[in-house]
């Protein structure tokens, strides 16, 4: 039987847990620098979801946590696509457990998002993708945008 | 005579008419949702530069301002990028006066930026390019990135 609840500040090692295997997932392979992060995201996210600025959604299957997804709410300069708003939406943190995979259940948190995001008047909604990601968020009406990244180098 | 100065929050109309100009340039001819995003623009980012939160920098030639850009820090979940990091940089408002450009204007803007945010320990800054401006981002060292947007159509 699946159901999905929204999550609380309380399910911030669990949201973490499923952050981490994501990356994992997406080929990142380095153990250390997933620690860290995990170490640090971990109090992130249970203030973000105290203060109300991150919303999050755990679909359980018999009261277990199989699948989850993340929707920041992000002060954002007003944009010809939201003219009137000062809030983007980020989607994060989506994960499901291989062994409930291909059941629509990343769709269905993804929807979820997206209505929220809509009920709050945010218009523009971004991510990023995996390889592998980019047809299921195709299929959820996501295009692929031009933002660049500039990323400091490690100090060798 | 050239000086690069911080911006104030008195400066909110003229960032936000640099805001207005770039999407121009960048093609948008909507006259009436410019306006609408000049006027949210507007009061966001005298806000936003009072709280500390958009760092912004002005070029003036002779007193008279002729290049401007901003930088906006995100509250931003730790990422394999910088991992112990609460904070994400996004670049925004790069506007160079048609009569000053190729003068490296907008290079020298986005490098004081760049380190600023180094000062901060922020290794991650974004921004969105337009076709013209990917040139001059890559010299920076930015490159593109695999984020994707929803956006919502707006009702008939």
């Amino acid at each position: 039987m699946l159901r999905t609840r929204p999550a609380a500040a309380s399910d911030a090692p669990l949201i973490t847990s499923h952050r981490r295997r994501m990356f994992v997932d997406a080929g990142r392979r380095d153990d250390q620098v997933l620690k860290i992060m995990a170490e640090a995201h971990e109090p992130w996210v249970a203030k973000a979801i105290a203060e109300g600025r991150y919303l999050g959604w755990l679909t359980e299957d018999d009261g277990q946590v199989v699948a989850g997804a993340g929707l920041l709410l992000l002060d954002w300069p007003p944009h010809p696509l939201d003219p009137r708003s000062t809030m983007r939406g980020y989607l994060l943190n989506v994960y499901v457990e291989p062994s409930h995979r291909r059941r629509k259940l990343a769709s269905n948190l993804i929807d979820t998002a997206l209505a929220e995001a809509r009920r709050r008047g945010i218009r523009v909604v971004a991510l990023h993708s995996t390889d592998e990601g980019r047809a299921l968020y195709e299929a959820s009406g996501f295009r692929t945008t031009n933002e660049m990244f500039y990323v400091e180098p490690i100090e060798s």
